[in-house]
């Protein structure tokens, strides 16, 4: 039982001297929390709800700033794939792959992710049951890797909406892998602004106590020095201004559940 | 922010010894603890998924069961009422109301409840959104009865099932009343046994430190001595045997959300 | 497989005169259409979201007005009881008795009404499965009453929003017991209007032609001369003047199913 | 309102003389109804629940099938694409491309297939409401193509399960493109073979005749000489024995429909 660890970062990457700066403020948070942490940041937002949103800088330019921002700030790296050609040069540059919640069904895609030997974080679509993410993971694992992650963003619950059924967490760590929460896409209200989905941002500490609670080998939270002037996903980002009182919240919750006080 | 509070006993009344006994063991439990917590048992259980379940001792008896506990234990009790012709005899004898899931939006059942003057649970239906909850305790304080609590124990999910949305508990305590988290109820599966509802009780402890880390004011759990020979809600009631070191846990998360530390 | 009949009426008596002109006008629409049809109208609407709502005649003037309207009609009539003390006197009254759905699980209450021997049309539960109807079913017909419909109106589908099975319809009508669909209640938006539900009067007839295709001995539909107008479920009833179509395909469609053309 | 179309073949390309035959008597079933149709068969299937599940022939040979279905026995074919880098080669051969539910949010993806020029069915995903279909639609047509149908085949209802809510279909028609409705794949139950999806044949015909019912231009339907021997989705394929009756009787409720008798 290893204490909590977050994987955090802003959405996308915005540029090369924003990304910077912003690994550069959390490093310090975490820090002086003593927390061990991931940069997590998007060169592509590949399946926006409207065509005409931002997507991000791109492949070529987002690998070279995540490099930078590994090298600079001392800091392992992770981001999202969302096609096969994609993950042979990702897998040179970051510390952990990310797959997609839609893409999880996708056999030779998640194959292809786990075959590139970097360890994974599997996110669980919307549209499954916990426990059928044994499937996909041993999907992931015939691959010969086992560094998979389970990550929890969230089930379709009517339009428009998504619920966290927190069963869905030990169901998940009962394979014995790790498993992620996300607590800023759990609470995305999908296609609610029409042609882009909507957040509630105000409910990411209580989800996130609350997974911590259950029991969870890290916390993922998209994090954005001014979300309402993000590209993406702003209405459900955690301002850094309010991410150290919640970090030092979830790390108590965690020492209780995992050491007893 | 006071702390951490329990409704706990067996699911229903099985005799005067039985409840004498159960009520005495809790009693001892909790003070070890240092806890407050109220005596809960049905003396009817009136909307079983099938006629020929066990029901219970009847409303004379089983008030007559309850008033004992209350004078020779020296624990406050609670029952659940179904029917508007019992609420005057039942509020006699209890210290607070309970009414169920199902009745929750019948307007002249609430406020004929609430209008007993003594405090209530108002349980929210599985079908409800947790801000739907403001109309119906909006019925209940127009009788001028402030002491309402609100009480989540699950919303529909699919047929056979339910989930528990923890942002529908910071929602409810947005109302200025205390929230109670049912965490018995909440892992039931409605008909899972053809002509009873089933139950998870593995995820009591789970989704209970999960509500508890939301910061919610009362935690509401069946238990008994043998659930698997209980007469009903077996499947879902905590052991007497697991119940001190669950309340142990659930004490040191509300602490940390309610004093930080 | 008789043809299909039809229960419909405005959602809730609002006086003498409304009734009778009501059921006048629509009984020459049906016998226009040589339609079978019973006259349905609430004297109470004991459930609404808000205590503030209107809620209608009461038990006294309603039964006054419902036999009138039989009498002078013509028409057989049907409405709705939400407590065991009104059953007697209402069974005296009307030709058919209907059970809300939230009540659907309370045993007495639906051993009660089933007990008073006139036809009974049982609403399932919007937290229920289909399949679980037939413990309900059970409840009713141990009373000797075998004259018990089983109606759907939607299941919970997330907040806000009810969605239809059509599966359930055939389930439900493996019981051998008439199905009613009631195409009405099925579109509204619980709690959708803040304190008072919503509705989606528009797909009314889309989802009465699809329940009538499965095979249905029933549709259920609220009906107003102004629905706009209406005291309550004026955003789902269907205005008299769209009426005489949509029941027309209804029968075309009825006797493709029944019928073979 | 053009006449009913079928989109029908069985869910996997089994072999040559497989295909072959299927497609000739499915031909002789659809010409003795004069009813169109277009032959459907996948030449992978790429995102079963477990990489052990058969899979199919291949690109390179199920192309080459497909182009002699279409040659000798004449009739239109359809096959679905999983990965951009498939579309140039199948869009040569078949005459209606196919998108995956899971994929309906990938823009590159669906762009790519849209961009093809040849007619495309997208499935709605199983976590999408009906209304932000308008998003993916707006993608495709972007491409400058505009013959885009868009395919109902059920939403997430909690876990293992899906439900096909009827309004969807007048609400995707309002886009003023083809809708389609999926009968067979609405019916499965995900994942509730442990590692396969279950599938609930039975209800194929109430679901096929329900969406009929409110006015769809085509329906789509797997179908399977054997189904109980196909390599995948036989739970859910409808027998050749049975399927002459039930087109015909969907035939008749599209007459009372779309032209009022």
């Amino acid at each position: 039982d290893a204490p909590l660890v977050f994987i955090a970062g802003p959405c996308v990457i915005e540029g090369r001297a924003f990304a910077l700066e912003t690994a550069s403020r959390l490093a310090e948070i975490f820090a002086g929390l003593g927390v061990g942490w991931i940069y997590k940041s998007s060169f592509d937002k590949a399946n926006r709800s409207s065509a005409d949103s931002f997507r991000g800088v791109g492949l070529a330019e987002g690998l070279d700033i995540l490099a930078e921002v590994r090298d600079r700030v001392g800091v392992p790296v992770l981001t999202d794939v969302h096609e096969k050609e994609q993950v042979a040069d990702v897998a040179r540059v970051v510390d952990m792959l990310q797959t997609p919640a839609f893409l999880c069904r996708q056999t030779d895609f998640i194959q292809c992710v786990a075959g590139a030997g970097k360890p994974v974080n599997i996110k669980k679509g919307q549209f499954l049951s916990p426990w059928d993410m044994r499937n996909v993971l041993a999907k992931a694992v015939a691959t010969g890797n086992d560094q998979i992650a389970l990550c929890e963003r969230g089930a379709s619950f009517g339009y428009g909406n998504l619920v966290v059924d927190m069963r869905g967490l030990p169901i998940m760590a009962a394979t014995g892998h790790p498993v992620v929460f996300d607590a800023t896409h759990s609470v995305q209200l999908p296609g609610a602004q029409g042609n882009a989905s909507g957040g509630q941002r105000e409910f990411v500490p209580a989800l996130a106590r609350a997974a911590v609670a259950t029991g969870v080998a890290a916390v993922f939270m998209e994090t954005h020095p001014s979300p309402d002037e993000a590209p993406c996903d702003g209405p459900n980002m955690v301002p850094f201004s309010e991410l150290a009182p919640l970090v030092k919240q979830l790390q108590s919750i965690d020492r209780v559940i995992k050491m007893g006080s």
